[in-house]
């Protein structure tokens, strides 16, 4: 055991994960790459060699050359709205493959369909974000081997650094043709950008297409070449429009968070970040559309024309660019129809991939030029250290997102959260998973207002100068979390075992913290 | 010495270039890629490092660590008006950097300034089409490695197998953002597509952007990601704006080279080819841009609606696509300012890199879906073979630009080139140089009529079936070589020495063909 730069105890090996020796937590931005990114094996097509357009998902699979022990990935774009990972893990297990290291972005609650599969040993291993009853069922020791947590940053690093090589990328494509090209933007299935499958595209020994709008080559607009395609399946449906995207993303009504929302909109205004050019990211939740609404009121109002808009894009940010509050939008992930129609339209509307969008190890990943992010998390402590993976009974439900990308990028990074969730504090003296560190964290604003950390001594005195109407309520974190506790009553220690279910990687590859197995007995509901 | 597939004697070991042994010419498919790709030196980039943007040309070739020895490489977007090469190159002599290996895609007349640093040693090798003054020096025994040419497909084919590693990529961005991200449509330079750079960003050690456009962070659209830009420099021009895009290329008037075109236009409405979906490259050159126009006329008359034109875009491909006529443009480097301003604002015209566009070792480059391609040629012989590289008097004066790539990937490959050019035949026993096998060669048309390979009895046929006004002209290949030895008169041999000055790899990176010295009596005029 070693305690990495978050106090965490790291065992020195992990079973099914291995040595942590070269590979504990040191710091934000402490790691640095060395040596020449991985790459995948080289393929060559000629004019005369047979059609890559194969009849079946079954068929791919044997043209792949896909073995028992390989690493199979897959984008998340189709949300839970996803057909094709249920779809190729049957066909895996009919094919008596076994083994399976799956790497996809995320699994969401669609995939409980494959619960038989990881308890039948076609599936040994899960890297990647496991929203919901796949992260129960690692969470209660379901599987033999650790998940592995990556950032969306940190997914491509791991892939071009080589610390994860893919034998076969399935890529679902809402659109493609007969040369592998392929889009997200057209299509019954559309889904935007496809910012979450380049580099699997890229660094996979094979790469495969499904899709169920097949168009003659070549289609326009390509987000992905058909030089990295290996074969083209046409399937019936690729997925459930109603879970790819969502309908209009709404604001939240709850006059709690829309009041945190407001606290965390005059922390902006009061920051010098607040002027011409200013770039910020929001994404999807409630209590962030909220304070994207308040933002556009006081750019309105204070005549702040905005940079560019990042991450996960929403018809909120949509209207932003249309309105001219800003200039551009990079998207990695389309949230809603307005936004999948947005990219599909509009130039300025730039589709990104996760590597471009947050990779530690490039010449720049879009997160850097970041002024501000809004996030969220299940439990900030009084390091400022964030935990968005475990809920309060340990349970392993989210996967990392942009948190860490965003939060070391962007020049002020805000968790808003009420303070309690139910009859659970957000606010504890040490988080039960450490997903992000307190030093890329910048201010907690809950519903009795804005908490600053220490180490930004220039947003302190910045939010002591607004006055007036534009006042920031400043809230000690001792305070906040005196009040926590007195709110919450009592909590009960949490049980847990000894053994380790999951591995959080910061971005840069390091452990920053570990998740064990959980207890029955301590499941809420 | 041993005999490639076509028949050159090629030295088991040129000095300067290697062993040959393994890298004979075997057959335009033969070589098959084995293990896995090269990559380049991965690097970091976090929100507090210093900004990349540097103030001068000399400060980057600093920062770059840029050595003696090394490998730096270019685009030839701006073709004639470049100023990128020439300035990059001064910079390097003043520095005392010597012994470098330039890599260009290509090099022009205007290139002629470096022609001292290769005299004094800054410059030891060129491996890259040299078109013009570069290419005579080198025809003399101006420099001491021999030059290496490769196809616009071979040469990212080169980068990506690592037969050669880039040190540093200087780019010529006619846009550029402070991060990097560059592209080819906007600013006083545009010169549209940006193709040719992407490979070198992708695998080059570290990656220069020069612009004469710096824009705010994000530019939109982006061709090049700053993902993989390490440093930024705004200079006063990259370019003449005359020497970068012509006005309107312009159809042949002549009325031999329109007779030309009309023959290869009957030989296309003849071949099967010729239906909906109909794919085609016709370049930039008078009797290309003429066999366009008549296969408009024919297109209109029959009905036909194309599918994609591909390669050097020019504005008569513009109109294709406007009136309906093609449905897509597929654009590795845009030749003029419709093609500029077509690529800059209609979804439909498709910028493609070099490796997209011809590399044989990916999972399918856009040459493979060509049905007809119409190239030139400075000599075919009676085995096809066509040279494109060297002149009547041996002097290696062009590029092998997409010839190799597109000859290969197309269903039919036309030559197009009158019989004789001034004295000089056009058809010989066999060519100086060969650039491109016969076997990828199907047809050759000059003003005499068209010409079958006699492997495509297809075509053969297909033609026979061709009457009255579309009736095609044959005319047997010994037939039109007796033609033109009587029209030429007799030829005095061509005296060369048997230094090898460069040499001519096949788009797979095997040796097709050497060029030796010339002597300054054989300079025609």
């Amino acid at each position: 055991m070693a305690l990495n730069a978050v106090k965490r105890d790291i065992p020195s090996r992990i079973e099914g994960y291995g040595n942590t020796g070269e590979k504990l937590f040191e710091g934000a931005f402490a790691r640095k790459p060395e040596g020449f990114r991985a790459s995948a094996m080289m393929r060559s097509r000629g004019p005369n060699d047979p059609t890559k357009f194969l009849g079946s998902v079954k068929e791919a699979i044997a043209a792949s050359g896909l073995k028992s022990g390989m690493t199979i990935s897959f984008h998340h774009h189709l949300r839970n709205g996803d057909f094709i990972v249920n779809q190729v893990l049957d066909e895996c297990a009919k094919a008596g493959i076994r083994d399976l290291t799956l790497f996809p972005t995320a699994l969401f609650g669609v995939h409980k369909a494959i619960i038989p599969h990881i308890k039948s040993g076609v599936v040994r291993r899960i890297m990647g974000s496991v929203n919901g009853p796949i992260g129960q069922l690692v969470s209660e020791g379901g599987m033999e081997v650790p998940v592995v947590l990556r950032s969306h940053g940190g997914r491509p690093r791991a892939v071009i650094a080589g610390d994860v090589h893919i034998d076969v990328a399935f890529i679902a494509a809402p659109t493609a043709d007969v040369g592998g090209n392929m889009s997200g933007r057209a299509g019954k299935s559309a889904c935007g950008s496809l910012g979450y499958a380049f580099t699997d595209a890229e660094y996979a020994n094979c790469v495969i297409a499904l899709t169920d709008n097949l168009q003659h080559y070549p289609i326009a607009p390509i987000s992905i070449p058909g030089t990295f395609v290996d074969f083209v399946v046409q399937v019936g449906v690729i997925g459930d429009p109603d879970g790819i995207v969502s309908g209009t993303t709404r604001v939240t009504r709850d006059p709690l968070r829309l009041l945190i929302a407001r606290h965390a909109s005059k922390l902006i205004e009061a920051s010098p970040y607040f002027k011409d050019g200013l770039s910020f990211q929001t994404g999807a939740g409630g209590i962030p559309l909220a304070v994207t609404a308040f933002m556009k009121e006081a750019m309105k109002r204070r005549r702040v024309r905005g940079g560019f808009g990042l991450g996960g894009i929403t018809g909120y940010f949509v209207d932003l660019l249309k309105e001219g509050l800003l200039k551009k939008l990079m998207d990695v992930q389309s949230f809603d129809h307005e936004a999948v129609e947005s990219i599909s339209s509009d130039p300025r509307h730039i589709e990104i991939s996760a590597d471009w969008y947050a990779n530690p190890w490039n010449c720049g990943a879009a997160v850097n030029e970041l002024d501000v992010v809004i996030l969220g998390a299940t439990e900030v402590d009084m390091n400022f250290n964030a935990n968005v993976n475990t809920e309060a009974d340990g349970a392993l439900l989210h996967g990392i997102g942009g948190h860490q990308d965003t939060a070391a990028g962007a020049k002020l990074t805000i968790i808003a959260q009420p303070l309690l969730r139910g009859r659970i504090p957000c606010v504890v003296d040490s988080v039960h998973t450490v997903t992000t560190p307190g030093e890329a964290i910048d201010a907690l604003v809950t519903e009795f207002g804005v908490t600053i950390n220490p180490r930004r001594r220039d947003l302190i005195d910045a939010c002591g100068e607004a006055k007036g109407k534009n006042a920031v309520p400043l809230v000690p974190l001792d305070e906040l979390a005196e009040r926590a506790k007195r709110m919450s009553g009592p909590m009960s220690p949490l049980r847990q075992g000894d053994r380790i279910v999951g591995i959080v990687e910061w971005r840069d590859g390091t452990v920053i913290d570990v998740v064990r197995q959980i207890f029955p007995e301590n499941i809420s509901s």
